[in-house]
């Protein structure tokens, strides 16, 4: 199987770029001497994580309890499920641990931290629980000055628990395009998680972990002082997003997505090819960056981008190519029925889950079939 | 298993109402004169296409091949493959005919046809092809009085293939919402795609099938003089989309989505659940309609309308609930950590595809997993 036989549509991965893009994280969090823990919620796919293990990450960052019991069965044992629990979830928390896996969970209120302790204790079992800090407003989690992350510490070590940590995501950081925010927005990111581990531990609480990050604060962070370790996803496979925001270059973009032009209407410049919506996903990431990229950046088969060519609309299983600015009515003659176009996504987390799986092509063209989970 | 014991986030399809949303579609349909051909991309589940073909649908539509291959392996014969045929694809649809499938592909140009009907003739098989009719300029097709009408018919009847019939979609039927709106689009489907019909017949040349639909075109025609059947997907689950175009009420909507309350931001207003767009999917159509339900409406658990608190923004596995106007500083006391809610989806097909199974809710609250497939 190679790149010319694929059915089509299809999720590539291109795999000299992906290493590439897992060395250049890894290279940059060991020169700021942390660790690099990845959140494998934008791939789901065990010969990926593989690599990045294999590259030096320690650990992973996981979004759903399912994720951490694929994983586990796959020989992961440390994981840090990275969104908040609930006590209907923590049986599912339970049996992992007890299978040996050192599964760390979240909390960012009384009441769960509260019930976890509490369910801690009837089991038997001591939970290891990190506290989530709102670093920017973005979503979830406790402001460093709170009082409230003292009394969530202290529920978390009157038994059933231990208080392993603190976490912080910035999810802000997509806000922002230019080299300056994103490192302000990093040393933020930093410097708050880091002033809520101090006041922890200024309570007389344990904090040994402290744990952030996103791609694009991971890339720019500076200097991590008082950081143990970092966390990203997207960064692996990079996307339109990613690359809006500049921390990649489409040539750095590691899916795309194959397809084969079904027809055309030429007096409207287009071009119809078999990837809609279902293929690419509804994510239009870009449209409110300041390059709008529709669903995608139009690519020959081979991956040279085609500039001026974009996924302009897409159906469920139709997708519409057209060129930006004046339409191209010679667009039958470009690219008749049969073509082959790959396509770069607005959001790799988010396309990638619309496939059973990825094509891993190698730089001889050559296709190996690495599967990916999705689900609950 | 039952609805309260479900874990989150969890597809939930209400039986009855879907057993209502398809006698009402087949109850119109059969008034009318017509049969129904479901397209089956909406749900890709037998138990529901199943529901469908028990109450009177004659065959399915499918979006992708390989809908018609786990169709036809459940036993159903009559498929249209509703996308365009591609010469790549030739190989997989003539496998499903020499298995006995009932498969019929659809053209809307001379290379495709040219290039179904050499195919045809070298493999000694004959396709039956229908030719894709553009009636409002939405996406593919041949307009009916244009010339190329005639000349892919040709195309398709010199050996290699059968002329089975025309085919058309009026996909702009979603931009309308009004009663009379819809009635003048559908009677334009309609007529446009018998006009291309009768050139056809008038040129001589065969046209059995006059196939047409889309779910806000099938339930608001009046007449459907000249045409032999109908499709139309979203139906059976409809969802707000189709509540905005005013073709159902938000209690006809069968699909929705179960979560879990896992956090609050009390000063905003939130309450942080555990679906994000991983579960709802990214589809913001209601965005450019009258009423913009943002990631979804948000619901008891037990289904009723909670007017005002909607799903307003999405990460992949959080949702954020507020409610419109001013925020609910009170939310955490209306929505306690663990409180389960259902959601109400934009566009029933886009989040169906992001979870493997279906959870059919009986009367009686009883839960029955119905699995669903996807890719390609």
């Amino acid at each position: 199987m190679n790149l010319h036989t694929l059915n089509t549509p299809a999720a590539l991965i291109d795999v000299g770029r992906m290493q590439r893009n897992i060395a250049r994280m890894q290279t940059h969090l060991d020169a700021l001497g942390v660790r690099f823990r990845p959140h494998v919620k934008t791939t789901k796919c065990r010969h990926v994580v593989d690599a990045q293990i294999a590259a030096g990450a320690q650990g992973i960052t996981v979004s759903t309890l399912k994720e951490a019991e694929q994983f586990f069965a796959h020989g992961i044992r440390d994981i840090v499920y990275a969104v908040g629990m609930v006590p209907a979830k923590l049986g599912q928390a339970l049996a992992l641990r007890r299978q040996g896996c050192d599964l760390k969970i979240v909390a960012d209120s009384l009441p769960a931290a509260q019930a976890i302790a509490a369910f801690g204790r009837e089991h038997g079992e001591r939970f290891d629980v990190w506290i989530e800090v709102d670093v920017d407003g973005h979503r979830s989690g406790i402001p460093p000055e709170a009082d409230l992350l003292i009394d969530v510490g202290r529920a978390l070590t009157g038994g059933g628990t231990l208080l392993g940590g603190v976490l912080a995501h910035a999810g802000s950081s997509y806000e922002h395009d230019t080299p300056d925010a994103l490192a302000a927005i990093a040393e933020q990111e930093r410097s708050r998680t880091v002033r809520a581990a101090e006041r922890l531990r200024a309570a007389g609480l344990p904090c040994p972990v402290v744990s952030i990050g996103s791609t694009p604060t991971a890339l720019a962070a500076e200097r991590l002082d008082g950081v143990t370790e970092v966390r990203a996803g997207v960064y692996v496979m990079f996307d339109l997003v990613m690359h809006n925001i500049g921390v990649c270059e489409q040539s750095d973009i590691a899916l795309s997505v194959l397809t084969t032009v079904i027809g055309h209407q030429e007096e409207k410049g287009w071009a119809i090819v078999d990837a809609g919506w279902m293929a690419m996903s509804r994510d239009r990431g870009t449209q409110r960056q300041a390059r709008d990229f529709g669903y995608g950046q139009i690519c020959t088969e081979a991956g040279e981008v085609l500039d001026d060519y974009l996924m302009s609309a897409a159906n469920q299983e139709h997708g519409i190519v057209s060129r930006t600015g004046t339409p191209d009515t010679d667009i039958a003659r470009r690219f008749p029925i049969g073509t082959r176009l790959r396509i770069l996504p607005n959001h790799a987390c988010a396309t990638g889950a619309q496939h059973p799986d990825y094509h891993a092509i190698g730089d001889d063209g050559a296709a190996q079939t690495w599967p990916r989970f999705y689900g609950w």
